[in-house]
């Protein structure tokens, strides 16, 4: 396999590394990802996280895995396990499928490294046309608000709606950046903030509860937000608080823009009601990592993601081009080639 | 002084103890409050919190220091100091000023003593008043909301929003509540939950992001929340956090109601704008005490309250009764008579 880098993810001499993301922003930890089994508990526990990220780290593990000599047999129940490690993210069924069938279709190994590495350089080309076709929005000196991490950490590029923020600052049209923390996990708080810091973006960190108080102050001018997976009608998963972001966003009078890659949409999806979405642990909740705050006896609810409709959406930003509301509802991804 | 008790506020054999809120739910300690200056600086770490309870504890402590034979000019600049420990909750200045003026009236200890005994009687009274008052307004089997804690914690009495859903609870009218954790300082997980489980209430904890889909899918019937000072126009201070919860009441078509005693009303606020609202450490939203986990160098907002305006409130419960928005909006409390 040729020599890959990304911000979370590098093949180097043939051997796939993934950055251990719930190290961040403290240290850097690189995680060894050429075992299948392995890679799946990375996802998991979120080591590997992101809706693209995690579609090109287990395709590349899964193209290791068969360079290393796995059987046919292994390989495919390989690509099974990693397809089911995570339900809501639709990328990483996506990359499983394209891998899967370049497997039927009684390829070469060396094919199917080529096909993972595709996926990888297509990535990065895909984040590069959001953000060129997402920035266009920008009217100037905007801030802007984004909750959890859509950004490098989450993509083999420079993110969805992170790389949207980052062009427009590039092009001197996005002034400041609200970072929502996105509690349960913080991946606000904890790699936001970190990408925007090495960026030398100007940001300030909030509570998800603060975003609102801005809206109000007029301090947001738009939002931007990733997703994990968009139904055929536009509705689409994306971290948990998205929804209600959406509503503060409608009420506010604030254009709200989901940023995705093709390989997000879900055309089998017809709406959001069939987007399966992940509950995780209650100790999520409960604290964060080794710290315990809350009354340990207490019930908790933990969906990791809900669902925005359609309705909410100003436009959607896509490599494929930007949708907005109306031509979403009627039905425009589904006429969509790809 | 008599012996008094509540949850977090005790006088045994003539000594005043508060409850440690910053060591709940894990450790119940008591610590003592009968020197002035060590009581401001429990009241700005948040050892004792809660509108009500601080105006209480205050009042209690500069009794205790007058009993133990301070002089007449280091009582007033004992009861200077402790009101302005902390900005946003009027109860405290209403508390200091009624003690104050006992002092001018050049009343004896023992009236300064009966005085704070009072003002800790009153608000067990009226937290039964709007406790009555606010649970009449539920219609059976509901599901509610409440954020941040308005409980015994931050009464001496059984609470104020808090208060009102036990009294729910107990008529068999408030099945499951919900509880905001309230970020950044985990109110609602380390004491609203702690509370409801000693009650046997049942609840579920969620991060402050989850609400917005409950309300969307009728899980959540009606929001009580406690207020830390209320303008003349009805618009209200409360933690941070609320004033995104009315919004998302007011889309969802949810009763919102705010509760809190006569003495959490400042009629010399004409509206919200008014209301001076704390900002407090950005290393509140850092982490959560020893726990870092945002880029440390990541910039912060960190409004302790926000204001909510009376648009959004269904109606109001307070001990002189319950207002409805279009009363608040008339100018109902300038006419109350108190």
């Amino acid at each position: 396999m040729k020599d890959l880098r990304s911000l979370a993810a590098r093949v180097e001499n043939g051997r796939l590394f993934i950055l251990d993301q719930t190290r961040l922003p403290f240290e850097e930890v690189w995680l060894a990802g050429d075992d299948p089994r392995e890679m799946t508990g990375h996802i998991q526990r979120l080591s590997v996280r992101g809706a693209p990220l995690i579609g090109v780290a287990a395709a590349l593990c899964l193209a290791r895995f068969m360079e290393g000599g796995a059987s046919l047999s292994a390989g495919l129940e390989a690509c099974a396990a990693l397809r089911k490690a995570r339900p809501t993210a639709v990328n990483l069924m996506w990359a499983m499928d394209r891998m899967k069938s370049v497997v039927e279709a009684g390829a070469e190994v060396a094919d199917l490294v080529r096909e993972a590495e595709r996926i990888f350089d297509e990535d990065v080309a895909l984040c590069e046309s959001m953000a060129e076709k997402g920035s266009a929005l920008l009217f100037g000196n905007e801030s802007v608000l984004t909750h959890c991490n859509a950004g490098a950490l989450a993509t083999a590029g420079i993110g969805t709606a992170l790389g949207v923020i980052r062009r427009g600052f590039e092009k001197g049209l996005v002034a400041h950046v609200y970072v929502d923390e996105t509690r349960p996990l913080l991946q606000g708080a904890r790699l936001t903030a970190w990408e925007l810091h090495r960026l030398g973006i100007p940001h300030t960190l909030i509570t998800d509860s603060m975003a609102p108080i801005l809206m109000r102050d007029g301090r947001i001018q738009r939002v931007f937000v990733g997703a994990d997976r968009v139904a055929a009608n536009g509705d689409f998963a994306n971290k948990v608080g998205t929804y209600g972001i959406s509503v503060q966003a409608a009420f506010h009078s604030i254009p709200f823009h989901p940023v995705a890659p093709w390989s997000t949409v879900d055309l089998a999806c017809a709406d959001g009601k069939s987007i399966p979405i992940e509950e995780r642990e209650p100790a999520e909740v409960h604290g964060y990592g080794a710290a315990r705050w809350a009354n340990p006896e207490s019930l908790v609810f933990n969906p990791a993601f809900d669902v925005t409709p359609v309705m909410h959406i100003t436009s959607m930003v896509t490599d494929c081009g930007v949708f907005g509301r109306s031509e979403l509802i009627a039905g425009r991804l589904l006429m969509e080639k790809r």
